[in-house]
């Protein structure tokens, strides 16, 4: 039985999204399972910029839209984000490092197998579609999450 | 055997608490044991304006104590506050969707049998009185939070 | 077998720093292991001033070096900071209630047995040398981490 490692990515913040989709990666290099469950903030992660529209949306709904990130490369740093200057700063460290972006550990992700599961409630209060996000994931009640998360090995909240 | 929750409520924000409380409510659904540790800014979440006094408490205290948020509908979002305005977005949202706010949630977690225990040292450093919270808290210790923690099946640090 | 706790520090800020060493030291007590990852802004932590140099850093890992918290005590609340004031206004309300400070929990970990792991990849994009952090550490991979965390009992994301 291979191990089972559950991640509920709540925070929209360019290095904890990061953090996270570091150990998803690393993991599945393991052959250990992962899902992760992406919940309010973190629901910006898995939007892309084209799919985004507003037909239906409220006032609101299209407010919330417009003012929260777009996609991986759009989200803010957590500390020293000073208007976006923290986090050029870093992202110039990363490639001088040679690192990979934030969207290229998303998509090892996505080819990797890592289960995309995004919250039901949470999309409902933000008003964001199934097909403003990634076509991957896939919607699930905060009960399904629960059954996943006790039967796993390792459950962050990040 | 039914399956055990732990979550150790750190934080003192509008949207991780309200995720928190609809993990606490919907494991209880499913006859999941559940218990809430409430420590620093957690503590917040069960203050009640009412019960504020400030009899006995040091210059540093009393401030402290005006400064920090009474009861769960005062708690701020952890991002695009904006002074309130994300937030008053955000509770409209809620609304519109027919969503229950914070301090439904925390009113079904406390009918529904979620363990509220807050944090012995916490309150001694932030100066809050046991009369200052709600009446179902058990004051623990880090120990016990512990002992709780590495017996449960999940456990969160939110 | 002693039971095993394992913590992701990625947080650099005072108030999540200090719950996360009084779990260690508490845990360390009880007879359980502990290991403690430190990764992103959770290096800041185990940066002492005297130690910082800047020989061979980039333009851009000699910045973020300056602007960064250099050990414990320098780190700021993860909220009501207030540039200061409001972790002025804890320390005054610790030490009225004689709580030890962060670096004392820190010292007392380190002298408890608690496990200080570094994430290499953090320490690779943010620049910073084994020599700049306390001698305790050891530098680990995301593999390494996984590994541990997967065998423990409890795993918290700080």
């Amino acid at each position: 039985m291979p191990k089972k490692l559950n991640i509920l990515m709540f925070s929209g913040e360019y290095d904890k999204a990061l953090a996270a989709l570091i150990l998803a990666n690393t993991a599945r290099d393991m052959d250990v399972d992962v899902t992760m469950f992406f919940a309010f903030w973190g629901l910006c992660l898995l939007r892309s910029d084209e799919k985004t529209n507003s037909d239906g949306k409220s006032f609101y709904e299209k407010l919330f839209s417009v003012m929260t990130p777009k996609g991986p490369e759009e989200l803010p740093l957590s500390k020293m984000n000073f208007s976006g200057i923290g986090k050029a700063m870093m992202l110039e460290m990363m490639e001088d490092g040679k690192a990979p972006k934030l969207i290229d550990f998303l998509s090892g992700a996505r080819k990797n197998g890592v289960k995309f599961y995004s919250c039901k409630l949470s999309m409902e209060i933000m008003g964001i579609d199934k097909n403003e996000l990634i076509p991957e994931v896939e919607v699930m009640t905060a009960q399904q999450y629960l059954e996943d998360g006790l039967g796993a090995d390792m459950q962050l909240f990040i």
